[in-house]
């Protein structure tokens, strides 16, 4: 089914064309631009309330600049689907997020118009810094440079570095579009927040801000240059912007606004002003996530990424089983960290920003006061998380594997050096899935085994991972424990089995077997499983081996597996270089121990989107992957032999 | 020689015995304080200025607050030398950063007042929000918390993303104390440090700030209790507090001073009132890093750590050679940068607050426009290069290795998985030396070996580091180009050789053998030259590869190596787990090559501080621990030959 967009939206295949239109058509465009977008979502799904929330922005933005000359930067990019339809990828947006369709978000290498790749928060100011100032140096002089940047990812540290850059910088042609809707995937938290919410809302603020655009309204209307206008709002309102001193332009970036993100014609008419004005300065949007769609106004987190639903009804489709499913791994997370909670007041829950996503949620609406949602700031939840640690509580820090790139090096100094009792869950851990590159949690196991101090653990299913949380919080007085899981469901349908302590670096045998032996670490081992029941039928019974820690690894179990077995496949979802595998490979080495071994897991390139079956299908190690190594291996002996 | 303290210090074995001293023997306390400092700098080595710079503010802490109850977290840490001193390690002070000895930052397992071990800049807030929410809700309500940063820490946007949730929390007992002297290791930069420099020079804002002082002042004599005094203050100044509203009050942070942080009676009392003001709070210090030594205020970046010198005349020692000596790896990549950039316009300088440490000044002293210090802020330093790299520049971004750990998150996403052509030069790779477990630069090869779309070199000397420069900035149309090397000298009198391409993912043949190969990788590849020295005397005669690059390794050149060779030896100066020679190992597993490996390089714990050769030794990697596992496997060999 082929979305059919509005007739204006039908003809606009470029931001030139939108160009060509009067200003007063741009109110229909939003319209029109609104509807694709709530038509396309509610069919074939994807991020929703966040592009809803910017469609005039969007609109404005390309109406008053010149992209792709121009720069742009989204921020995240899951509010770019407007951006996307209007730069030339409408006739193929029905393939948005999936397999060999184009990317949820802005990426480089599919259209001019995205001037950067994105998908974590808090890098659109450094980039479009970086591109000022080589339009600077390079002479491009009429080149403008915007970053559309959320309220909720200004509270990623790096925002910040950038804007002290920024802010020094008098010659950068940079426009920072702080778009304003209170909100990160759940609301937004933290002292911003509330300086936001209180300059928007102060009635004197706003006063002195409509007289600053009243004037340059005035100014502009003479016809005269962009420099005397800014040095007259300047002269004339000096006193009243030094009164007015805002934590902006404390840091040097000239402050605008706040306006009516939802005003399109005001925007447009803001926004070419503003072109006019050079050097570094900030235009406070105030918008509300969703916009134009009641229910997505309402609960803005459930429609931040609804799934398919009734764009009538509203009603969200969810599949019908016949038979009880097994839960997701983050709810099998949320419910049991309550539960532990509830047993051990030592417990408190971290995240940043993702209370919902990885449902810490359940513990925050019993336990507020012991759970943290700390913002964007991974960096900070991390060094947080090390500071009650430091008074004896037991922190319970959930990142997505992915976001936990941005706290690396505090894992490392404020953690593992200190060697302090850190509980950590990597959720979302492999491949994302849809959200693609930017979202897989590819490389965790490679960049975490080589920090000392560290225990790392996946579980295999619900059980082991209620076991391993279990184990997690009973008193240990050093090193970190990082749990990995999945997106998605697990396999138990009945997965509220009774805890029980798990000994740290203790595998365990699946299956017996025989002249194979499959080595594998989390989930994915259930592929394994399947694929041992595809080769029972052709009469190959590898053994199967689920080691559950990468990290000690099982030195007893893996001497019985070497002595027994000089064949070996090993089975990840993560990267192939540095990752459990290899961590095998060094077994070996330095054991002396010989064998064939064949590493499964993600190859050393970048595995765009798509469902998570497809991908691994896709890098050889899904089940049918893991039955041709093993095949593999066995055929390659039997030629061996017979050499 | 052991430095004497002076007579009021000597009695001074830990804060209890500081706080029996009267408030107007303080001063004293400085005086010695400082004195005892210059005399062990001086002979011993060390940093220098940053412990001179607070020495009022320590003495003044530890009277004021109850440490080590109170919880005292100084950012970054080479500035606690003055606490060190005060807290029980006075006698122990000579052997600061020596091997074995005490270590040059703060370290929890070395004394219960180092409350949070530091390191890397921007951590304290995030500690110390921890340890407050941690106290508040364990009931321990009359802890306090304070974190110690300095104006050039508070760049780094980890700080802000504390700050802000900070802000949110009127129930933690926290104190940041601004330490706040225009300095990084080089002159601080960015928006921030002009806003600070405005806010503390500017009269009107002062005379605000008196009065709030004033006013507490009085109250205190009254002996009212500090809630009220809170808010009377509140109540009396609303007016001149909102007009005056600032950056740090804008997120929720209640601001103090500016005060002189070298004036110890009003240092104490102002804390000793800050003490009685509940909800988190800010107190800005103006102080001189270096302060009491002349030529440590004038020149700050030269006696940030100076080495040792006649405290007298001010001379700093250097060693006197007969012969010329190897330069610094890192003078090499800074004159040839500087020499680079002449040539090709495109390049652009990038380093996040260490211009002097990585040599980058001698490329910002002749180009100022095309080199950026971006402030203590690597992840921005990362997406700001990509952003120049966009626009067709030619980024060379230095980042010692330890700290690149704080922007990984962007080398993955903004460089790598955009395939931008971005070069990155990890200084001080492998161990740094007496700074110790935080600034060895020992993980580097793992966590960015398993990045895609990145190459990853290390040189075994000068010449192959400028020809390898050289290459970086040959025009490429994607990937990133990350060169390592060590801290320190490399092994060429004569290193201004012409430059010339070097093939990417090519290695070379060092020395021909028999029996055993070698095969390193970077500079410490000079070792196995003295190991196979050594070995040739027992007519031992291992081959040696110097394999140049980790990514992508030289897979023709291997083929070779286990064709010929059995017994393989890599050395690496990085951590062994995901590192190098798992790189090798990876290789036999993937082309099913049979080897006895011996992998040498930095062990899965935590290696503390110590010259580099004595840490290579301990680790079994300097030129005896190369010979020794040669020795071990030819050794091996023949057992098995008989058996």
């Amino acid at each position: 089914m082929l979305i059919k967009p509005g007739p204006l939206l039908a003809q606009i295949n470029s931001p030139a064309d939108l160009r060509q239109l009067d200003k007063t058509q741009l109110l229909q465009v939003c319209h029109e631009l609104r509807q694709f977008i709530i038509d396309n979502v509610s069919v074939y799904g994807g991020h929703f309330g966040a592009s809803l929330g910017v469609t005039e922005l969007t609109v404005a933005l390309h109406y008053a600049f010149n992209t792709p000359n121009d720069q742009l930067v989204w921020d995240v990019g899951h509010q770019a689907y407007g951006h996307k339809i209007l730069t030339g990828r409408r006739e193929r947006f029905h393939t948005n997020r999936y397999y060999g369709g184009i990317s949820g978000f802005p990426k480089r290498k599919e259209s001019e118009y995205d001037a950067f790749g994105v998908g974590h928060s808090s890098t659109s100011i450094s980039a479009a810094v970086g591109m000022a100032v080589a339009s600077d140096y390079l002479g491009m002089n009429d080149r403008q440079h915007i970053a559309v940047i959320g309220d909720g990812a200004l509270t990623g540290g790096m925002a910040f570095e950038a804007m002290n850059h920024a802010g020094g910088l008098s010659n950068a042609n940079l426009l920072i579009v702080l778009n304003d809707n209170c909100m990160s995937i759940d609301p937004n938290v933290g002292a911003l927040k509330e300086y936001l919410t209180d300059i928007t809302t102060s009635q004197t603020y706003n006063k002195v801000r409509d007289d600053v655009w009243t004037l340059l309204g005035k100014f502009s209307k003479f016809g005269r240059s962009a420099r005397e206008i800014a040095s007259k709002v300047e002269t004339s309102l000096k006193s009243l912007l030094l009164k007015q001193s805002n934590l902006f332009e404390a840091l040097n970036l000239r402050y605008f606004g706040p306006v009516d993100g939802h005003d399109i014609d005001h925007l447009v008419n803001v926004l070419n002003d503003l072109k006019k004005i050079p050097g570094p300065k900030i235009l406070h949007c105030v918008t509300v996530k969703g916009k134009g769609y009641s229910l997505a106004e309402k609960d803005q987190t459930k429609w931040h990424a609804p799934g398919k639903f009734d764009k009538i009804t509203g009603e969200i489709h969810k599949k019908v089983y016949d038979t009880p499913q097994p839960p997701k791994y983050q709810d099998v997370f949320g419910h049991t960290l309550l539960e532990l909670a509830r047993q051990n007041e030592k417990i408190m829950g971290i995240t940043p920003a993702m209370p919902s996503g990885c449902s810490m949620n359940i513990m925050m609406r019993e336990l507020p006061d012991r759970t943290f949602d700390v913002g964007i700031a991974e960096q900070h939840a991390v060094t947080f998380s090390a500071g009650l640690a430091t008074q004896g509580l037991i922190p319970f820090c959930n990142i997505y594997s992915t976001f936990m790139q941005r706290a690396y090096d505090q894992v490392i100094h404020d953690v593992c050096i200190q060697n302090l009792p850190v509980n950590f869950f990597l959720d979302r851990a492999g491949f994302a899935g849809a959200d693609g590159p930017t979202h897989h949690g590819a490389y965790d196991l490679a960049y975490m085994r080589c920090i000392p101090n560290m225990i790392i653990a996946a579980p295999m299913n619900e059980a082991e991972l209620r076991n391993l949380m279990f184990t997690a919080q009973l008193p240990r007085q050093e090193g970190a424990f990082c749990i990995r899981y999945p997106r998605g469901q697990g396999v138990m349908p009945n997965w509220r089995t009774p805890m029980e302590e798990v000994i740290v670096g203790k595998g365990r045998l699946v299956k017996e077997g025989e002249e194979v032996a499959i080595l594998t670490i989390g989930h994915i081992g259930n592929y394994a499983v399947e694929a041992c029941a595809q080769l029972a039928e052709e009469e190959l019974h590898p053994a199967h081996y689920d080691l559950r820690f990468v990290k000690p690894l099982d030195e007893d179990l893996l001497h019985e597996v070497f002595r027994k077995f000089s064949k070996i496949v090993t089975v990840e979802d993560g990267c192939l270089m540095g990752g459990f595998g290899s961590a095998i490979l060094e077994f070996m080495a330095e054991h002396g121990y010989q064998a064939s071994v064949r590493r499964l897991g993600i190859p050393d390139r970048i595995v765009e989107h798509g469902e998570q079956l497809e991908l691994h299908r896709e890098c050889g190690f899904d089940p049918e992957g893991i039955s041709n190594a093993v095949r593999v291996l066995c055929e390659v002996e039997g030629i061996s032999a017979q050499g």
